[in-house]
């Protein structure tokens, strides 16, 4: 391993010179006038890989975007470590609240600052160049493939069927993904719990056209007025949402899986202080680390309706939408949640307006067991590096693939993510550290030789 | 009146050349990139009304978009009438959901489609036209002013200052105004009511900065979530805002004075036809015209939060705003209002967001009594070119300034407005029918002759 170490330590400007090439790539896939960009992040991704030691790589093509699949065959008989990750990064409006340009990275503090430097960007490529330091000194323990898509930010439309298409190719022991946070660089954590998410846009229309306000304000229902009303009863007065069935399937944790679950490390001071918030808001009865990590929740991540530039427009707008969307725990399936949703939407809609109801985008909560070698191994490999053994952690998040992953290949996935809360992911200022980055790439060789280790 | 007339048919064609000249200036008083224009069509309006007749023209500053003042004095013991009008416009968009061009003048089923086709520019300039065809056959009988604002979208923030330090240019005996509409062309009506206006606009804030929706959604206040709990609560579900002290001084009407206000020709069943809606909704006991007429509303104008783009974004966004206006009625007084809405508003919000509240303009309502000379003569004119007695009507919308002549000039104004409900002004494909002009142009001079009459 000191091999390894020395190999990192003598080429760690370049591997940062290259992760900047990666992240000025303006791959969002949210957006489709980035098509062009998408295709150009895959290519540079697959070459990357060719010149890290892989086998061959390819620049795979898909219904939407393409997938970059590498691959490095030590031994047919070795264990086989699939790394998954996505090149694909979230919009970056509002453009005006960053510091520096959003896709031209620059260092400032310590940190990388750039759309895509923690996610996934900035993580997947740890593996890219973790891989290429084994390669190097000839200490690759496992057989090892790479799956980067593009398309994770906006759901993984296309890896469904690129994975069931592709069940040999993929074969493996493990998936392993950076694709998440761990609670702080004193406090190493591997993420066993993923909710799912089911992600929806609606549209409520009032009268044909935009009317004046004046004319017929108090008369004519305002869409506006009528999305905020049927948006706010979404969510009652002790945090529950109302949809009716939304709870039925939550598995609720016994008592002393809640108790050990308040164990991890929390501090709601330091939290609203980070956020600048006077309090927190949430599912009464629930601490704030029960309310994001075990329960399910309901957020308007966009809404809009009417004039919205400067100054004044008397307007009764004719339309307004909203993009909202629920995460879910264990025990909850995105499709239906999606069906009780429009159902309970459509229900509420007063007469005098009709309402549109749209699926988006979903995937199943996941749960990684703690107990399975891939787990261990990780749990060896960040005590090594960060000097302490690493906690189970519930995230939040999504990453709907991953029980995708499971279903489809019937492979489980190891959460070991570098991020941080602090790294703003999908916020203006995304950034990395980078001493997360080059921990990440002295880790992940030690999980590979652990992992093998069996 | 013969030769008014007949000037007019033989100079039609050139009039409404002239009119697409003035509609083609892109004169948007809210949007601040559009100044240049404001000071193009003032200029534009003042050489347009030398050529027509007047002594002279004028462009003068005011502390905000420039005033056009004409005059021609005819006898100083002659009557003197003050036309007003406003040659800004409102915003344009929804862009695309216009079928032309918003500022290139089209004809299309005997209807002039533009921007301003109604709104004031189309009907304003039958004032001028008016007035040339009196000056070009020598049959003024009365002193005429132009007063012409850059301001009246946006609540003439500038022109009270003006008419208080311009009292004696503005001297006149009424002030006659074309910014209102007509039940129809069959129904022909004089408006003497108008709602007063207080605009408001809210930012609601939650965390610091954008957040990632499933790290902490569930435990942080969601500002897009917020700002619809605390909109929907604004009116309760009888229709009724509930701002505490909004209805105070409403004043209400007696048994008597609904019984006759609701004898004014109207169609519930066609009233939703046009509008393509299921139901009507507004305060419960009242009918759809006295919502509009006689009752104060509360419409959102505008909403806006998080991610708005095409596609998803999982993000819990850091603000969320909304502008939100209120329709007043004779009593309510809009600074009043204004007050009452925003301690109310920061009343409402939880600890786990800060508010803002902005007033961004207003004003009074206004009654015009049926019984002076200028409605009477108004009615006569009305009745000599529709063929039939024009009805009192009261809009539901609002010209601010109206009450401020009132106040600070202490001179009634009369609203001879030839806009019909379908012009949609302040919408997508604003139009102005060729007959409702030529109309307008034909009456106006049948005004000042029964005016004069005394």
């Amino acid at each position: 391993m000191d091999k390894v170490k020395s190999y990192i330590e003598k080429n760690k400007d370049r591997f940062l010179n290259e992760l900047f090439e990666l992240l000025r790539i303006p791959s969002i896939s949210a957006q489709s006038d980035h098509k062009p960009d998408m295709t150009r992040c895959a290519e540079w991704l697959a070459a990357s890989l060719m010149k890290a030691g892989a086998d061959h790589a390819e620049v795979l093509p898909t219904e939407g975007n393409p997938v970059v699949f590498a691959e490095r065959i030590v031994d047919p008989k070795a264990k086989t470590v699939l790394v998954y990750g996505h090149y694909d990064v979230m919009p970056v409006d509002p453009v005006d609240e960053w510091r520096t340009s959003p896709f031209e990275p620059v260092v400032k503090d310590g940190r990388i600052w750039c759309r895509g430097a923690d996610d996934d960007k900035g993580q997947l490529f740890m593996h890219a160049k973790a891989f290429e330091a084994m390669c190097a000194t000839d200490s690759l323990p496992c057989n090892v493939k790479f799956l980067l898509e593009g398309e994770e930010e906006i759901g993984s439309p296309s890896l469904y069927k690129f994975c069931a298409d592709n069940k040999k190719m993929l074969k493996a022991d493990i998936i392993l993904v950076s694709d998440t946070s761990m609670i702080s660089m004193q406090i190493p954590s591997i993420t066993c719990g993923l909710r799912g998410l089911t992600y929806m846009e609606v549209e409520v229309t009032g009268p044909n056209k935009d009317l004046h306000s004046g004319l017929f304000g108090g008369a004519v229902a305002n869409p506006a007025n009528v999305l905020a009303r049927m948006v706010a009863s979404l969510i009652d007065e002790n945090g529950h949402v109302t949809i009716p069935g939304f709870y039925d399937d939550v598995r609720e944790l016994t008592a002393a899986e809640r108790k050990a679950f308040n164990k991890a490390p929390f501090n709601l001071t330091e939290y609203k202080k980070a956020l600048e918030i006077g309090d927190v808001e949430g599912e009464a009865g629930f601490t704030t680390i029960e309310r994001t990590g075990i329960r399910p929740s309901l957020d308007v991540n966009g809404i809009w309706g009417g004039y919205i530039e400067e100054g004044t427009k008397t307007v009764i707008p004719s339309k307004a939408s909203a993009k909202i969307s629920m995460r879910l725990v264990p025990g909850q399936d995105f499709k239906k949640i999606a069906k009780l949703f429009e159902k309970h939407f459509k229900a509420i809609a007063p007469k005098s307006v009709k309402v549109k109801v749209k699926f988006l985008h979903g995937g199943m909560p996941y749960v990684a067991p703690t107990d399975m070698p891939a787990y261990k191994a990780a749990e060896k490999a960040i005590a090594d590096t960060f000097g302490k053994k690493p906690l189970p952690f519930y995230s939040g998040g999504s990453i709907p693939i991953i029980s995708g992953f499971e279903n489809i290949l019937g492979i489980k996935s190891l959460l070991i993510g570098f991020g941080l809360a602090e790294d703003a992911i999908h916020s203006p200022n995304e950034s990395y550290g980078l001493d997360q980055f080059y921990k990440g790439v002295e880790t992940i060789p030690l999980f590979y030789k652990y992992f093998a280790e069996k």
